[in-house]
């Protein structure tokens, strides 16, 4: 028996997804007409200070160099849940997080992260890239998988506490040049099977040692994915930094690496459109043909469907060439294939190729493979082409403090260090009176 | 610069399947060429036991009733890392998971589960049913997001050591006809960010109390998703039971609950071909068309383009009627639209629709709403189809020993009891000589 109901909003997902934005906005604007939970608020940090002395900050190639990721002497954790919202943010010392077997997140993958650096400038100031944005997305990629959401401004808020806390140690003004990787991440810890939206969740930020991925000796080689393993897909969530868009991607990676290649070239759809490069976004500058005007034009893929990372290097790049080179270079946000990219080269138009992203930065690319034809884009002096090299400077300049701008967010450790200090001393006197 | 090197088997991942499949099949044959690393070993398995005092059973309503899961005394750890292989199993008190922030599990949905039932049995035996399916099945999933690979036999055997150690007090002979939930997952423990095949794992087995879900009063209905949410894709792994598949999948299950629905009839592609429904496989009992002879037909998504689970219960029910119903019911494993099932229903020719998995078990479905038009599929007596209510009595009558049957599989717990009881005297006596 058919029936037809009062045809409701039939876009489900999309319906569900608007929501989740319009409730983020609510909570960003302070109207949010949600049952009245406590919200993430900054202001309420609990801090506990480790032992400064209680370990030792590794060079850079010791750090680097085993099986663990060498984090700072101090974290930033949240808890939540459905009944109570947020709880009180904790900065203490690195610990381990402790879950019950049936947690959420170890079986349902209800887990997103987030990357980003903190720049030791050669002014002897600390900086964030962008922080904004990187908190922004956090928030879209928890809504995305259905965790809590959250005010972004009080994430960065607990991100520039973080590296001001551990800034002056394990950044120290004797390594300016240098970077630490932050990693903010949400997962769902409720300790019940089923799949189902948890009614606990954690939020937690780690400081750490990153190797530098940038700049790999003849370049990055690229292994386009096969047809039967994509990455991403219409409807699906390759747009959110989400733990889902990794584990199952690391099969063909492995694969790509045994016959000596860096990463996947992720392809979408029978036309093969370009879409990531790794975990990365990937650019292409090349010349247009002679009949569009052969004009010098610096591609990448669109992020309207929905199937890449909006990353914020890409972003970067897109507005930096957008400004500063519009004289030279056209920036075209579109779908592209393989094959396009293959002919190009047949034609000689290629002029570079690059990887973007918060890990690899701006990793310039020689070579890509697929099925059988291998493109080869030649790299200039230092293993980079020209543009590409252009605008990687122009971002370690903002990074590293040569060029003031505004995406160089300074965070004010002075301030910190002496509160920490006082703290340190009241709890030292705590702890002698009892 | 376009070159043509020698063409390489260039299905990547089908390779790194194929590599990976063969090398479970060598594990599994002793055959393995692999370097010596320990392999998963059962008999290796150190016990410690709880105190048996410490927790009591609470009554299944009770146990059901809140937020959290409750699981027996016991669960079943093995730790691996890349070097030496799988260490030493253990059967310990159960306790928390306690993980590095950095580890890769909470970043990367390096993770994949098992779900089975122990029953009770009307004859007071133990049973587990078809264990052998779903320990292949974990370790295809487990392969399928570069954790390590195992012989399944080995898995069985720890998850029968489990239940027969906690069987006696859990799901004690005094409750006949009930079950246990079994939980078996793999994690990736590495604590190194960075997306890469991780070198530590844990694989864990808990016990533990489950809601039963497979008879929802008036029957389970299904709202379709949009057609901007898709749960699995072709080269995506829709088949493997691995974590990303679910979270993703929360933000359209929890809209359709909102809207009065029990799960989602996950649909695929332009064609909208029905794969799933919720996270169980979905059957449909209709008549074909008379130009097709109209006989019944018991239909259900195949399995070749792997875009579903190959269900241990879906498996079950095709092989039964099969041989039970097939003088009466035709099985057909193909693609299948949701407009070929609005037809039918406009026809009358839908006789019965279920959801059949394990946690749901076989669970009738008496609505379908897909963009405005709703089939309605008649309940029978007790809320069941009469064949949905026949194949579910052969199954149980299988789970709980009213039927003597291969597929249940008995646990010898006297033994296991026996020999825990001179165990715990053993420690007790230890205990004492400290």
């Amino acid at each position: 028996m058919v029936s037809h109901s009062e045809p409701p909003k039939e876009d489900l997902a999309a319906v569900a997804l608007e929501n989740k934005i319009e409730e983020a906005n609510a909570i960003i604007n302070g109207t949010s007409d949600a049952p009245k939970v406590q919200e993430l608020d900054a202001s309420k940090l609990v801090v506990t200070l480790a032992d400064p002395n209680a370990r030792q900050v590794p060079d850079e190639a010791t750090a680097n160099a085993g099986d663990e990721t060498i984090c700072t002497d101090h974290m930033v954790t949240v808890s939540w849940n459905v009944k109570s919202g947020w709880g009180v943010p904790e900065l203490k010392p690195l610990g381990p997080i402790s879950l019950h077997p049936t947690a959420s997140v170890l079986h349902y993958a209800t887990e997103c992260f987030e990357g980003l650096k903190v720049f030791r400038g050669f002014d002897g100031k600390l900086r964030l890239f962008r922080p904004n944005l990187n908190a922004k997305r956090l928030l879209m990629s928890t809504l995305r998988i259905s965790l809590p959401g959250f005010d972004p401004v009080e994430v960065e808020k607990l991100i520039a506490k973080l590296v001001a806390v551990d800034g002056a140690k394990w950044l120290p003004k004797t390594r300016p040049g240098s970077f630490l990787y932050i990693r903010p991440a949400v997962i769902g810890t409720q300790s019940q099977l089923g799949v189902q939206a948890p009614k606990e969740a954690l939020l937690f930020i780690t400081a750490s040692f990153m190797p530098i991925l940038d700049s790999p000796a003849g370049g990055m080689r690229l292994h386009t994915n096969p047809e039967d393993m994509v990455r991403a897909w219409v409807g699906g969530f390759g747009y959110a930094k989400v733990g889902a868009n990794y584990g199952p991607s690391l099969l063909a990676t492995n694969e790509a690496k045994a016959r000596g290649f860096h990463q996947i070239l992720w392809l979408y759809g029978q036309e093969a459109y370009c879409t990531e490069a790794g975990a990365s976004n990937f650019f292409i500058l090349w010349r247009a043909k002679e009949s569009e005007g052969g004009k010098l034009q610096l591609l990448t893929a669109p992020l309207d469907d929905k199937l890449i990372l909006d990353g914020v290097t890409r972003r970067s790049v897109v507005e930096l060439a957008k400004t500063r080179l519009a004289e030279e270079v056209e920036v075209v946000e579109r779908r592209y294939t393989i094959d396009e990219v293959i002919e190009a080269d047949k034609e000689g138009r290629i002029v570079e190729a690059f990887a973007a992203g918060t890990a690899f930065f701006i990793a310039p690319v020689s070579q890509i493979h697929h099925r059988g034809t291998d493109v080869h884009i030649p790299l200039g002096e230092n293993d980079s082409g020209v543009y590409t090299a252009k605008i990687k400077s122009w971002m370690r300049d903002i990074m590293y403090g040569n060029e003031q701008h505004e995406w160089g967010i300074v965070i004010n450790e002075e301030d910190e260090a002496a509160a920490g200090q006082k703290r340190k001393r009241e709890q030292d006197d705590e702890a002698k009176r009892e």
